[in-house]
């Protein structure tokens, strides 16, 4: 899993009929020391996300289909878990 | 997922008879400031998006085979939805 | 889907017995512009492909197994397609 | 799969109910000479690994959901051994 | 499927029981000229192959689990086959 923010929103009103009413929101990866790492991405909002939550993201289509309980969905990433508190051992 | 736009067509005429009949459009990925990102890809069109459209898409194949409505076909990437608006809250 | 081109073929007399007779060819994929684009890969034939064919090639296990007509064979590429005409719409 | 180390924790109180109670850890990807490769990810727990232990972790989602013995659970990477020794034979 | 070569072995002690009695290879993925590219990584092996054996390498886990003959175990890379010869068409 990744530690993503969400960073914005998107809206697509032609869509698969499967997530009908699913929020889809911007999310960037993040390194341990909250620095933006690669691009962001797409993801559907399974725990009520908002914006500039720092999230835990699954990007795997059966897991993002489980996180939604709809199986079949056709996705790849969802976000699974808003992240409290990150503690790094070195 | 991930946001695109379509950029081509591809003609397959000998191909796996589960897709036959599937339109194969060459989408290019996109950053959140609508430059390209990295290179095309292949994908089925699961919505009737067109060319120039900016697309939703799935990369997986499980994913890609849902959004088709034939779980077993050989896919790894599909259009499953047209983008209207993306916003992007800083 | 990825666009490659056929590059070679392996042999491999000792291999996991779901796979016995299929034909392992190597592929390059390949840029919009016919320009190589990272490193060769081993798939499987699912088309009656040649050698300096252009391809249409599915990266994932779930979809590769479809396109041999055997679910459960432990491969993660398969040829699915070769590749008429690509048009480019700038 | 890929040998890591474990580098922290990571608390997530609002989480997707199939994996309440699952202990989140972050780790490190390491290349054969035990230097750090590439950004820290998070895991699932499935063996009972601490912080500084060095891990097997697979990444991917249906194998993932396996380690947890939860099959639909969410998640796209878990550990799934401590490794005792490596050994290069050159 | 990549073309890799073995080099060496790890061993898990506390490791998930459905992998209990697999063996652990570090593989070496390569090029088309047998030069290295990029990180070694862990797979089961899956047809008793040894050290410096250049080998067929599937990443997926489904298909992995497939090649162990074990369906539900986590594993995300197994060895399926021993390659002989490649032969390159330029």
């Amino acid at each position: 899993m990744q530690i993503c923010r969400v960073v914005g929103t998107v809206v697509a009103t032609r869509k698969h009929r499967t997530f009908e009413g699913a929020k889809l929101l911007l999310v960037q990866p993040l390194n341990i020391d909250d620095t933006p790492r690669g691009s962001a991405l797409l993801t559907i909002d399974g725990v009520g996300a908002g914006v500039h939550e720092k999230v835990l993201v699954v990007l795997e289509g059966r897991a993002a289909g489980e996180a939604l309980g709809r199986k079949p969905a056709p996705v790849d990433a969802a976000i699974i878990g808003i992240i409290d508190t990150v503690t790094i051992d070195d």
